[in-house]
């Protein structure tokens, strides 16, 4: 069930604009018009997506690179849809696309092989950690 | 079972010299010294790692994030510490760090509303995909 | 491929009329169906969820939400849809739904902080276990 | 890296003093030690924490179980120790527990049935979706 | 807490003749010790991997490389330490072994590239399904 | 974006060639043409399966087994559906996808007990490993 601005309860409604105000868009994506059932959660992740994926010691294209390389590996065709778009958006070349999901790739491969071959950690890895 | 550079059989010695030269360390870690019971799957991995990691369109050290991204996403103990440890030699910062997990941890609870809430994805996202 | 009830042989027609007598309905939802084509399968699957899902320690409708919580983690749309039905059935409100939304999506955000922080367990959590 | 409470700033002193308060104990754990080096994603991960794990449509065993489930699921051993000394001390009894690991340990397997054997979504299923 | 032969109760006892029995072993892993605090799920486990484990359309060895597939995408260490033995009792060679990652790998590399790209799955594919 | 052969540039065109010589068949799926826009990780990931897949220690027909293990794990629905049909092609009776999905459901169910009782690895299974 989609919750759309005009039915929406003030409570809602006041994420629904710091969404728009924040991205600078009218569109609000699906996603968010679902969690608008529970308005408590809509608060709660849009503070954290809103803090998050703000610039910081990583710029918003990276953290969105890193955002698409979780979702395909979970396998979430909402988010892979919704978070390229977004890297798109931000910059990503179709050049960063592929090397993206080169190295997602890869690390779902090597992440299987330190698994079957029960790699012991080195301990130099360890220091520090 | 982990085979030291001294008991290898050459094609394995090969794959070593090329990773000490390509890294510029004498250090080989556990993963290859494991792999290489397997010298077809050593060879073929190191030579992905190559080139998969090398600078392109994104630089090594996102390519190292997103690499952390998806090893702390499936679990993998030795592949999160390794590969942590390779962010930190190509300058990851503990700001980037604490980002770097800031937005995996988002990724992985968004992902899991998007599945729960069977959220449609929008005609928008769909475009050009 | 979809097994109906007048096409299938003997074995699958006794497991289709305990799952209507156990469920109090005439429906067979799609799962069982295509199940139907390994009956031993489907005879397995059947004992274990009818044993499994029945009141005991915890009751049905707290069964139904660990069911949603790992589907949603698993990101398997078929499961996440069906046992949110039944949840439903069961008396899960909207606001169960959200809570249970909510832990679900905190513990996958919660599990890759523990992984990447490769925090060690705490001697208190390994007594007893 | 755990930060303990006389070496922590006074932003992460402020957490661990919530943490103390609400939960009526001395004892942090490793968990919030480790995620003090980030001090933002500790503030925001605790009041999430606090927020939903508090009792509401759900009391907080059920979302205990839930937070095992998930923790399970993911293979996060970490979280299952931490949260499944929650679970006890919330009153979750030996019976509970099993009956938990049955339905985690069942739901796993049905998720992956219905994955492979390409199950359509009945339209039942998808009625207030 | 694993139950001994000697502290179980009858119930317990009984699987544990049956895997002694069926395995001609004195040896009961950790895992079935594990499991015996639940009679129940003990008993139907035991009668799951019993029925599911025997040769038929595929033989032992084969259905052992298969749990050990999953057990390293799922990274699971118990489970990979303890199918990995079963595998090498059952003939699994390390040439055998090394393929068996590769592809498991490989698998797990391309499930990503799958998802990421959002290929459509092709008309030819769902024939039959 | 799908890249059919006559758009295709000399080096994805290549690649082409090569699946068809290989698979004997003039189709190209859409994973394929999917990668196609990258064109390295086309050819990386086109040598890799040619390599992995190809008769070794491990028949085609089995290496097909553990790859829709893995894709059914993993719930990557393309990969489910073109592999399923992979190893019929290549000789998968009903009777053997049964048993595939009953080991593979079985897997993932007792990975997550594994995980849930927190079993320790017995000794005899980490000897040689």
């Amino acid at each position: 069930m989609l919750i759309e601005y005009e039915a929406a309860p003030a409570r809602v409604k006041a994420v629904y604009d710091d969404i728009r105000a924040t991205r600078k868009t009218e569109y609000i994506n699906n996603f968010w018009k679902a969690l608008a059932s529970d308005p408590a959660t809509l608060e709660r992740t849009w503070e954290s997506v809103k803090a998050v994926m703000s610039p910081g010691a990583l710029d918003p294209l990276t953290k969105e690179l890193i955002y698409v390389a979780v979702s395909a590996t979970n396998g979430c065709g909402y988010c892979i849809a919704s978070h390229t778009a977004s890297a798109r958006a931000k910059g990503m070349t179709p050049e960063m696309f592929g090397e993206l999901m080169a190295v997602t790739s890869l690390a779902n491969a090597t992440n299987r092989l330190a698994n079957g071959y029960q790699v012991e950690i080195d301990a130099i890895f360890r220091e520090g950690a």
